[in-house]
């Protein structure tokens, strides 16, 4: 049988892959890998080896974008792949590409779905998934952009939360932090003026959303702006309005301060 | 060691649980389940069994709702107590509450993340995930609601996807079928013209999604309304503004028609 299969590794370890992942993997002719599009902080490629019993190559960014995945594609054509991603294959955009020209190419192709860092903040937070609009990236401030502020506006004004994903560049190891992130909004809210991000602003702050120690922090925009996260990766949600339930979960489980009660609508 | 660990079973069968996850369940004092928050087509409790060598306690919508949970609060003040739940323990809302109540008896929590419906839903259709607004449930015509056409058109003005969960009644098998979907969403647009839900509006049907038989249609409500995708679970997607990246997938993989093309902006 030839085939395509992109199997999704989840987050933070190779346990983070499922059964029917494992499974597949066990069972390809070639398995690749590519880890440049997110962070898993206790990943061992040795383990993961161990656990599947296959050689698994490793692709840079080149392989992907500038060679097009030449590789995968010449296995996928007499074979079985395997290409294991971070979190789900295409939560990402990035895969996409690959497996139209796959299709294109005649090469059948399959999904394993990994976990994906989207649910489990989601889920993390306590916060009700059918209440978040639009998601956002916040860039390095070097990358500067006014769409994030003017996302979590417009999601804020139909009363809805905001997931902002925080820029990462995986090959030079740096993260941007919920500290700096929250101050680079902070800073828009003075020349945007639409109460926005505010210092009585509510947030929530994620570190190492999947790990064994995931970090979840409520408070106002000025306490949070100052606490130590640890590790990334990070993540960061600005609340629209709260019911009372979700007050709840964060003062339970993320620390929110006793003034939260206030914000229920 | 006393606490409780939600884990996530992931979709369609016992397969879908993380390395992590079956690793936790091995070695908890009491394992408790539920299935009634989802649909795990291929699922089979003797075989999670076997994986996990325990003897694992099937929990009823009353246990969790009438009696709070009171079997698994108890097991978690003795031992290690792990709950299993379709999908991520809290993409549902349902068990935020008794996580709640867990913690305010002083008994510690912790996650291990399960695949969730919403990114698997997201991955398959080959749309863009930043792209999507706010989610909603279309419930059975007898539980009407016009939140579902309100939530897709507030979402299209932004140029914004919506994905669309359907309603289901497992305890009594029953699932809103993409075909009642659309025609309840159809015939709102007489009542509402906001051009919202037309017979040329493009859309996205998906069937069985995490399982090995997924279907992914993509056509107008016109031709889609008739189109046959076998057994739940199902949803569905309303695209905004579609890239041509987006089109591009949806021709490659869900059979869209080559009238699709004219959508891009």
């Amino acid at each position: 049988m030839t085939e395509l299969v992109f199997v999704g590794l989840g987050l933070n370890d190779e346990k983070g892959i499922t059964l029917k992942g494992l499974e597949e993997t066990k069972s390809a002719d070639a398995v690749f890998m590519e880890t440049y599009t997110s962070r898993m902080p206790d990943f061992s490629l040795e383990r993961l080896e161990g656990l599947c019993g296959r050689k698994i190559q490793m692709l840079t960014r080149s392989d992907l974008e500038e060679e097009s995945g030449k590789a995968i594609l010449q296995a996928a054509k007499v074979g079985k792949a395997v290409f294991l991603v971070p979190g789900d294959p295409f939560i990402a955009t990035t895969h996409i590409t690959l497996r139209i020209d796959a299709e294109k190419q005649g090469i059948s192709t399959r999904i394993v779905h990994g976990i994906s860092i989207m649910s489990a903040i989601v889920s993390l937070s306590g916060l009700h998934n059918y209440k978040f609009g639009k998601t956002v990236t916040v860039p390095f401030a070097d990358n500067f952009s006014e769409t994030p502020y003017n996302v979590i506006a417009q999601n804020k004004k139909l009363g809805l939360h905001t997931l902002c994903l925080l820029d990462l560049r995986q090959a030079e190891n740096r993260y941007l932090s919920i500290n700096d992130a929250l101050e680079q909004l902070w800073g828009m809210e003075e020349k945007k003026k639409q109460n926005t991000i505010t210092p009585c602003t509510p947030v929530v702050g994620i570190a190492r959303a999947g790990s064994n120690s995931p970090v979840v922090r409520a408070g106002f925009v000025k306490d949070v702006v100052g606490f130590d996260f640890g590790e990334p990766p990070f993540s960061l949600i600005v609340p629209g309005e709260l019911h009372f339930m979700e007050v709840d979960a964060l003062c339970a489980f993320a620390g929110a301060p006793v003034e939260f009660r206030g914000l229920v609508r």
